[in-house]
């Protein structure tokens, strides 16, 4: 039986086996990296596999007596990460040669934490539309979403448990979705964003994917001291009402199919399904995807004025696009556009329990094909525009197993609520 | 006549003469760069002067027939930026000969406005409370505050007429008070922050100091694109309230008594002073002194994590104590902070009118003694910690002539309100 036969280790089996001496951190990295050596040619989910750097750190946690909680665990680090000696370059030939002299803030923290960073992975440019160089391991031939493209594929396959990712739209819930994994991204501000190249500065959030929603609150914990374990899944924290939001005209016929499905087993096991969001809330976000289009433009092209001015003949043209859009925007407009954010967000921190979670879809369908993009992140942009915890759990699939995903969402702060919800869905609905 | 006789050029000033042909950028830099050579070694301001630079920039700009906005005008840069090929040391022997290889976008957007690097100004450590060696030029003996040492001080003695701060609790306020000129601090999250090194994410902001207000709003348009032009100055633009806060017990006997004349004098050019705050609104902020420090402290743990880890030995003694405590936070603090500057900034921007402007002292009282350290930013904490934006005008001085501000603040996003309020301040004191 080769490496790649076996079940990959979970993030929380990997730390056990090595509390119970059963494994060393070298022996767990080892395992990963034959995984990754037999996978990576039809996946290309890696820029970079810091196979050296990786060994070196799970030898010096071998040798240490100290067990801080991810002793041992590896994690893909999303491209537009500075991590110390190794390549960053944000998905862009701008940045070809460029070596990070630093580490982010966050993953600082993970070593600290006893994380190893086993490499980074592929992200599309400069976290936009322009798709990387990866496939999907879930889904032959089709993209795996972007922006976070490698550090989902990676961990769909096996190749790690966990990886960063960073979300402006949809780069997190998009890709979990179309790869079947779980992507998590926790309310803004959560975890650091310093050292982690910007495209909107109201908008970034860095989150995680893995193979299931405990992994992710294990991973969390570690990072922020803050406990988000789900509990015990038996029930969900709470009635879990579906909104199926404005982005609703862009479900693709297989995820409608799908979520009717869905809603009627949600029914079945939990009851009936109640309407989750006040009507005054739901009124006031049905014009919201625009408002993200232009803030996340606006803010982007002050985000990239240093790439803008040294090489902007190596922008692709639907970046330099983008950009043009952003510094186009009136002035009346940046304003407008601004106070409705702010209004929304004190909106939806009013408005909303402070326990209230919701289920909507995380993508219009399953993974396009890889010619046509990393796909719409119709259904994630209000989220993302809000700052509101999401969690992507890989419960549903077209006609020909193609994953698809649903998008557990929850008020500012109740990301505890989220991953119980997910944890739950992932349980009733495996 | 030397050159440190004469009045400095305003920023506005530089512009028209350029654009009238009396000036070229070159003569406009070469005579900052001898009022930097005849003053720096009394006021220290500079950890770099990017002479070569400067002028390279500016013989540029006059051989181009584009004229930008800011157009041969010069810039301080707080050493927390990263402005290429210049030093990037942050006050911390950790970046001692650390040199930055990109701009942050906000230098990237300065250049492409047409303004011009002058140098690097002193910064305390990381933006926290140890000194710089900068000297206050307009109270000798004096600490200039912090953490924007070098920026205030240069502009104060005309070095240069415009320079960038960064503002967490005080840093941009309270310099200003203390150095007699005019400091503002935009609406949260106006200004790009990336690559600029970080203290507390939910909390830095970058502003600007110069000698008067038309200036920064000059220099608010070139760089955002929209006009804050604060108007004729006749009349206040709402009749101006004022706000003593829950900082007033810090209030020091000089500040006492200048700001009891500066309310009588207030009352007798405007008429009556209104009470310009809900009462549930300055209820709610009585506690929160103490939340501003614990989610400094916590963020700032996360923020300098890097620095931490590879040399937590040259860390200052006060800032190590920082960190500590931050990471100390229990996870329940943790995440009950969080969710109290959730609500308070939905409340601010529900309960206050959108062109609320206010009153409130700027500092504690004037600068205290060099060995003192940079004094206190209790009248700063709170409009930090909203966000909103906020100006100082040097209009009030103690019986030494030492300066004091009067700190505008105003509702989320009414940064021209409160401009125009700054300039009129500025006219009706003089």
């Amino acid at each position: 039986m080769t490496e790649t036969d076996k079940k990959p280790r979970s993030a929380l089996e990997t730390r056990k086996a090595i509390a119970e001496g059963k494994l060393t951190a070298v022996a767990a990295t080892e395992e990963l990296l034959d995984r990754v050596a037999a996978l990576e040619p039809d996946v290309e989910a890696w820029v970079h596999i810091n196979t050296k750097g990786a060994l070196d750190a799970a030898a010096q946690l071998d040798r240490s007596t100290d067990k801080a909680p991810l002793h041992g665990v590896a994690f893909g680090v999303k491209d537009l990460f500075a991590v110390k000696d190794l390549p960053w370059r944000c998905g862009s030939p701008i940045w070809k040669d460029r070596t990070a002299s630093f580490d982010a803030p966050v993953i600082a923290l993970l070593r600290q934490a006893g994380g190893i960073v086993l490499g980074k992975t592929e992200t599309t440019e400069f976290a936009g539309y322009k798709p990387s160089r990866t496939r999907n391991p879930a889904a032959p031939g089709r993209t795996p979403g972007g922006s976070s493209s490698g550090s989902a594929a990676a961990v769909a396959c096996g190749m790690v448990p966990l990886a960063f990712g960073t979300q402006t739209s949809g780069s997190i819930i998009r890709p979990a979705s179309f790869c079947g994994v779980v992507g998590f991204k926790p309310s803004f501000d959560t975890l650091e964003t310093s050292g982690i190249a910007p495209l909107s500065r109201s908008l970034d959030t860095v989150g995680l994917f893995a193979r299931d929603v405990p992994d992710i609150a294990f991973a969390m914990e570690a990072l922020t001291g803050t406990s988000l374990q789900p509990g015990d899944a038996s029930t969900p924290p709470v009635p879990l009402g579906v909104f199926r939001s404005a982005a609703w005209p862009y479900a693709e016929p297989a995820l409608v199919t799908a979520w009717e499905s869905f809603e009627e087993r949600l029914a079945s096991l939990q009851g009936p399904v109640p309407s989750p969001l006040p009507d005054d809330f739901t009124a006031a976000l049905d014009p919201v995807l625009d408002l993200h289009v232009r803030l996340m433009a606006l803010e982007a092209a002050e985000a990239l004025a240093h790439e803008s001015a040294i090489a902007p003949e190596l922008l692709s043209e639907g970046l330099a696009q983008q950009l043009a859009d952003g510094r186009a925007t009136s002035a009346g407009q940046r304003r407008e556009d601004r106070q409705h954010l702010n209004r929304l967000r004190a909106m939806a921190f009013n408005s909303l329990a402070p326990d209230a979670v919701w289920l909507t879809p995380s993508s219009c369908g399953p993974a396009p094909a890889f010619e046509a993009g990393t796909g719409n992140p119709a259904f994630n942009r209000t989220w993302s525009l809000l700052g509101l915890p999401c969690c992507s759990v890989p419960i549903l699939s077209d006609a020909e197993g193609r994953p698809m995903g649903v998008q557990v969402v929850g008020a500012m702060g109740n990301d505890q609520g989220v991953l119980a919800a997910a944890h739950w869905l992932m349980q009733a609905f495996a």
